[in-house]
């Protein structure tokens, strides 16, 4: 088909690794899963969230590393290694005195071409489950975050950004036509709210939203919900993982977002004049 | 309790009513209904979209009445006779030549205390699927509703409005501690979206979100999914009615509302500044 070169499907793979408390150990593991995927044909890669690092706020500072560090070299290399776009999941990023939860993004010549700063920290205390406090450590991102890639437009967001709706739109309006979050819901906010969430998020917005997770570890300080998935603009789940470490491919039908806008117009009947006081 | 005589919980009842070709035989099942709810002890008694006119684009003209009608007459007495505050689904309202999709609510003393008209209209074409275009007959209403009963603020919205985020944030922000949706998804969007969109709505504003439906009419030229249904602010359905008539109980727990928000604090932890594309 000639359409300028840009493809109208890409094949997409999600990571679904345990996470260890060695981070070179971490980092070989990513680099040998993304391998793979490139090897299979993904043109996308995506890490979860803290990929290289235990989900807790006593070892974020002792594995934060600046732009430009050890993490961030052997994720570009990753990429340019695979020769795919790489998601690359999130890790503590310090910048000067600050630390943030970070997702770059690489293309498949190891080039930066995208940074989300997650923008709304995961504070919760649930009676009887899940207690966190992210807030203590982090210091929240400032922007919403779209890049383009290969003739497409994405969005980015990490985990707990997903619950806040405006985000989501933010990106579905600056032309979005997949979103990634890379993420690690737990055994309390998982079975209440993960597919949940993803699910309408692609409904609201009208296209694909694909969620990767750490695999379960019922030994981690933090129980990752796992469960990496890919769901429709029609709000079907067309791939989810179970628990374990696997890779998750699927398939971006940047197609079908038109087919379900043109049957179902929900952005395009907006009524953005009655909505002030979203503000 | 000494609350400045607030009630806590507030008992409420969905009218899930098969919708007739007569209307006045609609109104009276209605009034029996209504009636039948407030003796089983509901405060709030909600009635479904269209309930006293078959859904259907050749009937709304012939049906519409003026405020101050047989139908809105009707409706302010039903409230008073049953003593209950009653959101009345939704007729086909006429305002000089125009025609809206309108809620209204009564109080007990069969005071009309707020107006909704449906703010975004019900246009699709799924393939294959349900074909229905609101627009061709109906302006759309140009107002976030909300209103005060009983020391309790509400909102209330009208079946698609439901597929706008942005709209039940308003609700939210202005104080919504319940949000009342007179509705009536089809066969098409109702497997699809119905309970999701419920449930997400509830969890994005840790409110309740109650839904109320025709019951089924196969014979129907536009098919109701009914499944009527009450969601917590965790996003958990309390209370989901099949496809019959049939009249749904459940409570709304304010204090639920508070508990949520505490435990999993989304709506003060969002960050409006970053939303600014979002207009």
């Amino acid at each position: 088909m000639d359409n300028g070169g840009i493809e109208e499907k890409m094949k997409t793979a999600l990571i679904q690794m345990k996470v260890g408390a060695e981070k070179e150990a971490n980092l070989r593991k990513a680099e040998r899963l993304v391998r793979q995927a490139g090897q299979n044909g993904a043109r996308i890669v995506v890490l979860p969230e803290m990929f290289c690092c235990p989900y807790d706020n006593s070892c974020f500072p002792i594995y934060a590393e600046s732009k430009g560090g050890r993490i961030y070299t052997a994720l570009a290399e990753m990429a340019k290694g695979a020769g795919v776009i790489l998601v690359a999941g999130s890790f503590p990023e310090r910048d000067g005195d600050k630390l943030y939860n970070t997702s770059f993004v690489f293309d498949a010549d190891g080039k930066e071409i995208a940074r989300h700063r997650k923008a709304h920290l995961f504070d919760i205390d649930v009676e009887g489950g899940q207690h966190f406090r992210e807030s203590e450590v982090f210091t929240p991102g400032d922007r919403v975050t779209v890049f383009s890639a290969e003739g497409h437009t994405f969005g980015l967001a990490i985990c707990f950004d997903i619950r806040f709706a405006e985000l989501f739109r933010c990106m579905s309006l600056a032309g979005a036509e997949a979103i990634f979050v890379p993420a690690a819901f737990n055994m309390t906010t998982g079975p209440l709210h993960w597919e949940l969430s993803f699910r309408m998020r692609a409904v609201d917005n009208q296209l694909f939203v694909l969620g990767c997770a750490p695999a379960r570890d019922e030994s981690a300080p933090y129980v990752s919900y796992a469960h990496s998935l890919i769901c429709s603009p029609w709000g079907t789940v067309l791939e989810q993982a179970g628990t374990e470490e696997t890779i998750l491919y699927g398939e971006i039908d940047f197609e079908e977002n038109r087919r379900v806008r043109s049957q179902l117009p929900i952005l395009s009947a907006r009524r953005p004049e009655l909505y002030g006081m979203n503000g």
